[in-house]
């Protein structure tokens, strides 16, 4: 059992080495991590800059490959060049801070999963709800309980699963429920300032606001205690559209 | 009518200036775009660095806004700050290149569509199928229309229009076909290098291989010379593996 392990909050968080740890118990272990946090790069590639592979050693001993481009960049080199033999599955956390609702589009750690999915491994998102202080260790077993099925079971083509913990001990932890995605979104807030030299300069910073409590939702999840584990896939048509749209009169023409 | 145009180009991108022409036939137009070319970006966010806003002129006449953002950014940074009044439509284009298949998911010029709906503002994203030369004029008089029809009867709340325009001239359009996201994807490919002082670098590219042809998906519609008009939403829930993923045996608590 070849596992990839990757995040995009860089090679050296400790969410990732905490769940490296996890995923030995379940085989082989590969690190192939961004180099610096790429938090909120969603789904990048890099084509324009090359991309450069530096070792990282702990106490001496290889702990993985750092790359100087994006989660998906990392997923990608790993399985086409870094990486001997193809992975038997995809685990991309632990991120610090939920991958919910609308947020997931931005996710890095997302990203990072899909990458997994779309070449053809099964793969899952691991993301911790933020706290000031974190312990990453209880969602590091909940990723290892849930990869143990995925590898048992698999899953469907171009599926893969957005696993969100809550931050709370493993034993207050009420359960696994699987969710759909929900509405929950980040509110964006510019912050203008003004430099040194008089010219102005804005920061982006918000706050998630979560319009609906009900059950079957990510965010309700969290919010009760339960690990919500919602299975995504990248094909984003709005099927319930489809059949309004046909009729606003395109028409093909005669020729067709 | 106030329409905000941007894209993932840059704002001195020719596609970008054929489309803000052709959207000053339906109201007033107002210009922000990335300041430099941020292709393949995905739905990134710029939260860790500042943002700066600069002004662009043709001709001594403002043109726009140039964000050293993405196109993520500077839509929120255009509706929250830069426009006194909030846009009723966004469009993001004309992208050189299509937006199809996977390919969707890493694309800026869609991002940006995607976070105008996010905003609640009917959005829509249009790309141009790729050649060595190419004329913009005819999707921009494309996109005039789908905006027309798009103003006139709206969008429902969270979907937008990826709209793809085949590269032939305008009378050789067969003419528009509403589709479905297809499975067409790029495949990626790494060429490794060495610098000058013997380290390995990589160049990442590839090709996008289309494995299917049926006639309602985007690819399918370009290669028969139509005008791919595709709805998407950004609620990645796999509803189909739902049910399944539910009979894993996963148990909340007994204390639910």
């Amino acid at each position: 059992m070849q596992i990839l392990v990757t995040n995009d909050d860089g090679i050296h968080a400790h969410g990732l080495f905490v769940l490296v740890q996890a995923m030995k118990q379940l085989g082989e272990v590969h690190v192939v991590a961004p180099l610096v946090e790429k938090s909120a790069v969603g789904h990048a590639l890099t084509l324009v800059d090359p991309l450069r592979v530096e070792k990282v050693f702990h106490d001496g001993v290889l702990f993985g490959h750092a790359v100087n481009g994006t989660p998906a960049d990392c997923v990608k080199l790993a399985v086409n060049v870094l990486l001997e033999t193809r992975p038997d599955l995809v685990v991309s956390g632990i991120n610090r801070g939920a991958n919910t609702g609308h947020n997931i589009i931005y996710s890095g750690t997302v990203s990072a999963a899909t990458e997994g999915a779309i070449l053809g491994i099964p793969s899952l998102a691991i993301s911790l709800e933020w706290r000031a202080k974190l312990d990453f260790q209880p969602a590091a077993e909940v990723a290892l309980e849930i990869a143990r099925k995925v590898v048992d079971r698999g899953l469907p083509e171009g599926v893969l699963l957005n696993v969100n913990v809550p931050a709370i001990p493993r034993d207050r932890i009420r359960g696994m429920r699987v969710t759909e995605q929900g509405k929950g979104r980040f509110v964006e807030f510019f912050e203008e300032r003004i430099d040194p030299r008089g010219n102005a300069y804005y920061w982006q910073t918000g706050e998630t606001h979560i319009p609906e409590s009900v059950a079957y939702v990510d965010d309700t999840a969290l919010a009760d205690g339960c690990v919500s584990i919602t299975p995504i896939h990248y094909d984003l048509t709005a099927r319930h559209f489809l059949r309004d749209l046909e009729g606003w009169g395109w028409g093909e023409s005669g020729s067709e």
